[in-house]
C-alpha cells in the first residue's frame, strides 16, 4: 500500500473535526496546547515511515506512557506483576475508587490509574531510579531522546489529589510498597514524557512485531508478553470507549489525555496520531476518526 | 493446514483438563450432562470442515444464544437498537443489577443477561412469533434444522428469578416494552437451544465472512455490523474473563454455561468448542483451553 | 397541654405549605387526590383525642402500612424474623436493589421495599390468609374497620415491576419462600389500606405505650418489641430523609407516598398527619411540617 | 436514682464481658492498652457525678473527638457548614470512600472519617491554630486541661493512609480548601485526645442540656444545634451499628476506636464508658452492654 496517500486522505478527513471536543485543560501547560494540532505517523515492520500534519510535533504523551511502563514493568518482574494487579476491563471511569474498595485494593487493570500507580510502585521496589530508567527505555524504543516535560509533571503533583487519593488507598490495603510521595513522583513524570507521533509510532513497534524491536532484532518482551500488552490495550486501553475503539477501529490502542493515540497493527505496523482536543470519552476527536479513517482506507482491523 | 491433525492434537490436551471444573446444576437438565463430554468442530471459509470428539452431539447453547438473538436483533431494527442499550464492557458479574440501576436501565451491552433480555424485547416488537423466527434463523445459518429443549426452558423459566428480577428493573425503567412473561419466556427458550459443534461453527461463519454466509453467498448483516458483533464478542463474550481470554485466545469468542464456546477468526474460518464442566468464571474448563491450544498451534489469534 | 388549640395553630402554620411539593402520580388512584388535603390527629395514652381539618378522611397509607406488616411479624414469628433481615439505615433509595446484590439478599431494614416484601413473604409463611389477618389487625388497634382499596391494589400490581424485581432478586437468593406474585399480592394490598389520621393515630398508639394497647391493655408486642420499632422508625422510617426527620421532628415517624406520616412520642402520645403533596424525599411537604411545629409547640421531641 | 449503686450494678454486668472483643492494634499505642480496662462515669444536669471502675484514667477518645469537632464548627461557621456535608446515615463503613465519588465529594455526616476530615478543613479556615483551639474548648467543656497523646497523633499519621485517601479526594472534588498534611494534621491530633469518661461525661453535659453548659449556664450551641448534634449521634454515631444502638441502647451516643462511648440522656445527665476491647462493629464490647444495662436499669431510653 501507499502509506503516504492514504495517511494524507486520512489527514484530510479526521482535519474536518478540528474545532469539535476540548482541550484538557486541568493543568495550564495542556490548556494552552493549540487545538488545531494534527498530526499522524505510521512505522512499519519492514522499515517503511510515514508521516503528515503535526506528525514530529512532541506532546505531552499522558497516559500513553502507562504502555511503556507497563512494558518495562512486564521484562523486569516478569508474571509476578499480576499478583499486584488484574487485568480485566474495569467498566468504571479510569479515576474511580470503587472497585478499588470492593476488591481490596487489587486494581482491576493497568491502563485505569490506580492500576498504572501500582506498576510505578512495582518499578521503584524492582529498579533504583526509574525516573531515568524508562525515559532511557523509551528512548531507546524509539531511537530518539525523549524526555519529561518538568512544568507538566510539576502541575500534575499540584492538581493530582484524585490520583493522590488512588496512591494512598493502594497503600492503606498493602498494595502500595514504596512511599505514596516517591511513587506519585513516578507516576506524573511517566505522564509528563513528550513524544511525537513518528517517535511513538516507532517506540510501539514492537508490540506488532511479537515483542520484537524491529530497530534491531532485539527482544523487548516475550511473544506471549506482547500479546498480553495487545489485548489489555484493544479490551481497556481507551477509557471507557474501549468497546467503541474495538468497533470502530479494531485495532489494539491506548490513548492519552494529551489527545495522542497510538494503535497496533500485528505483524505490520504502528501508527500513531494526536489531536488535542478530546472527546466525552477523553480520547482525541479527530485522533480517534484518523484512525477509524486509516482502518477504513487499509482494512487493516483484527475484525 | 491440516486442520483435522490440529484438532486432534488440541484435543487430546484439552482433554487433559477433564476432570476439572464443575457443570452447572441450577437446573436438572444441565446437572445430569456428564462433565466428560469434549466436541471441537471448525469451519472454514472455504467449505472446510473438521471435528474431533464429541463435536455432532447437541448441548443447551444457554448464552451463546446471545450471539444469534443479537444478530437477528441487528439485521431487523438496525441502529436502533443502540437506543435501547450499550456496547461497552460491564465490569459486573453478567446477571448484576448495579449498574443497571446506577445507568437508568440501559444494559452495558447485550451479552450480559439485562442486556440479551433487552434484545429480546425488542425482537418481540419487532418479529410476530420470536421463538420460531429465531429458530428458523439458526436452523438457515448452520444448515439443519435446531429446536429448543423444551424441558431445559421451561426449568430455566421454573428457576430464573435473578433474570425475571432483571426483566421487571428494566420494565420499571421503561426499557421494556412487552409483558414481562413474554419476554422471559423468549429468552428462557432461546438459551436452550440446542446445537452441536459442527452446526455451531457454520452458523457462526458468516462472521469470520465480512456478515456474508459463506453456504450461499447472502448477506446475514452488513460488513460493519459483523465487525460490530465480533469487537463485542472480544470485550463482553466471555462474562468476567473477557480480558483473560482475549489475551488467552485471542479471537472474538461467546461461551454460555452448557459448556459451549464459539470462536471467529476473521476472514479464515469458526470454531465451536463444547465440553460441559465449568470454571470460576463460568466459562468451559476443556474448551476454554482448546481455543488456547488452537491458536497456539495454528498462529491463528488476531494479536 | 390544650392539644386541640395547639393543633389548630399547627395546623395554620402548615396549611402555608398547601401549594408546594407534588401528589404521587404512579397510579392514578393516588393521582386524583386533591394536593389541599390537610389532616392531623393525635391520641393521647389517657385517652385524649384531638383531631383538625381532614382528620377522618381516609387514605392510601401505602409504606405506612409496613410499620404493621412488621408488628403482626414480629408478634407471629419472634426473633426469627432477624434471620431475614438486617436492621439498620441502608442509605440508599427506598427501592434500591444495590444493596441486596453486595449483602446477598439480605434487605437493610425491614422500611426499605426489599425489606416490606420479606416481611410480607415471612408473614404468608405463618398466616394462612395474610391480607385478612392483617386488615382485622389494623381494625382491631384502631377500633374501626379498615378496608383495602382495591382500585389502588390493582394499579400497584399493573405498575409494580420495581417491587416485582425486588421479589424475584430476593427469591434467586433464597430470601422469597413463597410464590413471588403471591407475597406481592399480599405487598400490594397492604399499600392500598385506607385510614384516616385519627385511625392511624389511635393503630399506631401501643408503640407509645411500651407495646400495650391503651385501648383495652392488652400486649400488642413486647416492651422490647415496642422499642425495637419505634429506633427502626426513627432511623429507617422515613425514606432518605431520616437524619432531616431525627432533626426536625426528633421523633419516630413512618411515612407513606400517600402522603400520611405518623408519629410515636414515647409514654405520651402517637400523632398522625395527612396531606397529599410530597417533597423530594417523598415525604409530605405540609406532613413535615406539622409535625415540625408540633414538637416545636409542645417541647415533645426525644431529643 | 442512687446512681452510684446503679453504676455499681451496670459494672458488675458488664464486667462480665471482658475478654471477648479485641482492643485496636493498627497502631502500637492503642494495642497495648490493657483489654480488660472498664469505666463508667456520668455526670447529672444538677451538679452530681457517679463513676466505677477506670472512670478516671484517660485514654484515646479517638472518634469521640468528632463529636467535639462537630460542635466548634457549628459554633463557629453556623449553618454554612451544611454546604459542605449532609446529614444523614450513610448505610456503608465509616472509612468507605464509595459514596464519596457517587456524591460527588459531599460527606454524609460529620461522624463517617470523610466527614470529620472536612470538618476539620472548616475550622482550619475559619480559626488560627486549631490544634490549640479545639484543645482549649474541649478543656473548657469538662473542666480539666485535657492533651494531645503525641505518640498517637505521630502513629496516625504514618498509618493514615486511608485517611489521607479520604482528605485528597475530598481535596478532587474541591471539598478541602486547605492543604491536605495540615487538614490531617487537625484530624490525627484530635483523634489523639486523651479524656476520662468523667472528663467526658461533663465535656459532653450542654448536649443534655439543651446546648448549655450545666457548669457556668454560658450557651456551647444554640438549643437547636444541639438538638441536631443528638440526632446525629442516634442516626449515625456509632459506625454500622447505629440501629442497633438506637434499639438496645436508645441515646444519642458517639463511639471512638479508643473504647469509650459516649452517651446523652436529654434533660438529665451524660454517661460516658470505656473499655478497649471492640466488637466487629468497632464499637466496645463492655461499654455497649454496659449502656445497655444502664438503660434497662434505669429506663432512661428516649424511645
Amino acid at each position: 500500500m501507499h502509506y503516504q496517500s492514504i495517511l494524507q486522505r486520512v489527514y484530510d478527513d479526521a482535519a474536518g473535526l478540528l474545532g469539535e471536543g476540548k482541550v484538557a485543560d486541568y493543568i495550564p501547560a495542556l490548556g494552552r496546547i493549540p487545538p488545531d494540532k494534527l498530526g499522524i505517523a505510521l512505522h512499519g515492520l519492514d522499515g517503511l515511515d510515514a508521516a503528515v500534519g503535526d506528525a514530529n510535533e512532541r506532546f505531552s504523551i499522558q497516559s500513553v506512557s502507562k504502555l511503556f511502563s507497563l512494558t518495562l514493568a512486564m521484562r523486569t518482574v516478569g508474571e509476578d506483576l499480576w499478583k499486584r494487579l488484574d487485568r480485566e476491563p474495569s467498566g468504571n471511569a479510569f479515576n474511580s475508587l470503587t472497585h478499588l474498595e470492593t476488591e481490596r485494593g487489587i486494581p482491576r487493570n493497568p491502563f485505569i490509574n490506580a492500576g498504572a500507580i501500582c506498576v510505578a510502585d512495582v518499578l521503584l521496589s524492582a529498579l533504583g531510579d526509574v525516573k531515568r530508567e524508562l525515559r532511557q527505555f523509551v528512548s531507546e524504543l524509539c531511537g530518539e531522546a525523549v524526555s519529561y516535560q518538568a512544568e507538566v509533571a510539576e502541575s500534575e503533583r499540584r492538581t493530582g489529589f484524585r490520583n493522590a487519593a488512588l496512591a494512598n488507598f493502594l497503600k492503606s490495603f498493602g498494595n502500595l510498597h514504596n512511599d505514596v510521595d516517591a511513587v506519585l513522583d513516578v507516576y506524573f513524570h511517566q505522564c509528563a514524557l513528550a513524544m511525537s507521533c513518528q517517535e511513538l509510532a516507532r517506540a510501539a513497534a514492537f508490540l506488532a512485531n511479537d515483542g520484537i524491536s524491529p530497530a534491531d532484532g532485539l527482544p523487548v518482551v516475550t511473544e506471549r508478553q506482547a500479546r498480553r500488552i495487545n489485548s489489555l490495550m484493544l479490551t481497556c486501553g481507551t477509557y471507557d470507549a474501549a468497546g467503541e475503539f474495538a468497533f470502530r477501529v479494531g485495532l489494539p490502542c491506548k490513548s492519552g489525555v494529551g489527545g495522542g493515540i497510538v494503535a497496533v497493527v500485528p505483524d505490520t505496523l504502528c501508527v500513531a496520531v494526536w489531536s488535542p482536543a478530546l472527546g466525552p470519552s477523553g480520547n482525541s476527536v479527530a485522533g480517534f476518526r484518523a484512525l477509524e479513517c486509516f482502518v477504513g482506507e487499509t482494512g487493516l482491523s483484527v475484525f
